[in-house]
C-alpha cells in the first residue's frame, strides 16, 4: 500500500502564490526554482537543464506515483499547455463541482472528475494506484483539505528564498492542531531547502 | 562594523506564537526546541542539556553580539524572570511608547528605553555595539519593522515541525516585496531546521 503525499513550494513569508491569477511574476518567483531543472525538462520530454540536489529531489518526488489528485484550478490552468500527452502518465482525479466524462489522453494519463470531495478523490486514487503512491498535485487547497481530513501521510515543503508580501497562504483557514510532523529528510538545494515530513498524530509535548 | 541580525522560530504553517498571551502551550511548541539545549542552559548560568547541532546554532547565534534591540512585549515578559543579572551582558534598547530611565543591571546588561522607533533603536544599538553585531531579539514585530525599514542584514529562521492553526504570523501586514534573501547556512537539527539568509535587494529574476 502506497503513501498519500504532497509537496508545496512556499515563500519565506508563507505564501504559495498570488491571489490574482494574472500574477505570473509571483507564481514564477515561488515555483521557478524547478523550471530549469534537468528532472523538470525530462518530465516534459525535453533534454538538458540544471542537475544536482534540486533535480534529484524532483526525480524522487515524481517517482513511484500510481495516481494523482488535483484541484480544479490547477487542471484548468494546465489543461491546454499539457496537450495531448500530459506529463503524468497515470490516472489523475480532479476535484470539481461539475461532473464531466473521463478524459483519456496519450501516454497513460486520464482525467477523472470527482464531485464529492477530497476523501472520495483520494479513495479512488488509492484504488487506481495499487501499491504505488498517491500524489496530491495542488494547488494549496486540495493539499490543505487532505491534511485537514487526516488523509496525508507525507508532506514536502520547498522553502524558497523570496518574500511575496501578499498572496495565497499555504495553510490558511484550516486548523491543523493535533497534526504532528516528523522531519524525515532535509535537502539543501542551490537556493531552495527541501524539507520532508511524515504526518502523524502529534506526540505529547 | 557588525551586522544587524535576528532570528525567529516559526511553525510549519507560519506562526511565531499565539495571539493570546496566556497561550503558553503554543509558545512552548514553537520555542521549546531551545529550552533543553546545553547552550541555552549555559546562557542562563546552568550546566547540562542537549548537545549537538541545535546547541551549536544557539552558540553561534549568541556570539559576537554587542547590543540588542527588543520589543516592549518581550521586555515586559522577561523583566521579572531575568532578575538582577539578565542573560544579555550587553546594552539592550527596548522599543516603547513610554520613556523610562535607563535600567542598569548586573553582568553588563542595561535596558535603555527608546520612544522614537526602530531606526532610532538600531542606530543607538549600532553605536553601542561598535564592531560587534546588533541582535533584534523579538518578538516578531520589531523584526518585521527592521526588515521593512531595510535595516536587517541577516535573518535566521528556525523551522519547527509543529502546526499551530492560529496565532501571530511571522511577517503579517508588511510588504517585503523587493527584499531579497540569499541562503548562507542550513543546519539540520534534531527536529528543527535552521536556515540563515543574507538580506539584500532582490536580484532581477
Amino acid at each position: 500500500m502506497g503513501k498519500v503525499r504532497s509537496s508545496l513550494s512556499v515563500s519565506i513569508d508563507g505564501f504559495v502564490g498570488s491571489v490574482e491569477e494574472q500574477a505570473w511574476d509571483d507564481h514564477n518567483r515561488v515555483h521557478g526554482w524547478a523550471y530549469d531543472l534537468k528532472a523538470f525538462n525530462e518530465q516534459q520530454g525535453m533534454a538538458g537543464g540544471r542537475d544536482g540536489a534540486d533535480s534529484d529531489v524532483l526525480v524522487e518526488r515524481n517517482s513511484g506515483i500510481g495516481a494523482y489528485v488535483m484541484g480544479r484550478t490547477m487542471f484548468d490552468f494546465g489543461d491546454e499547455p499539457w496537450g495531448a500527452e500530459p506529463p503524468f502518465h497515470a490516472p489523475v482525479f480532479v476535484l470539481t463541482s461539475r461532473l464531466r466524462d473521463v478524459d483519456v489522453r496519450e501516454g497513460g494519463t486520464s482525467f477523472t472528475f470527482v464531485t464529492d470531495g477530497i476523501a472520495s478523490a483520494i479513495k479512488l486514487a488509492k484504488e487506481a494506484a495499487g501499491d504505488e503512491d498517491v500524489f496530491i498535485s495542488g494547488g494549496a487547497s486540495p493539499v490543505k483539505q487532505a491534511f485537514s481530513a487526516g488523509l496525508l501521510d507525507e508532506f514536502q515543503m520547498h522553502v524558497v528564498p523570496v518574500l511575496l508580501g501578499t498572496g495565497v497562504r499555504m495553510f490558511d483557514d484550516v486548523d491543523l492542531r493535533g497534526v504532528g510532523l516528523e522531519r524525515t529528510q532535509a535537502v539543501v538545494g542551490d537556493t531552495v531547502t527541501h524539507l520532508t515530513y511524515r504526518v502523524a498524530p502529534e506526540a505529547a509535548q
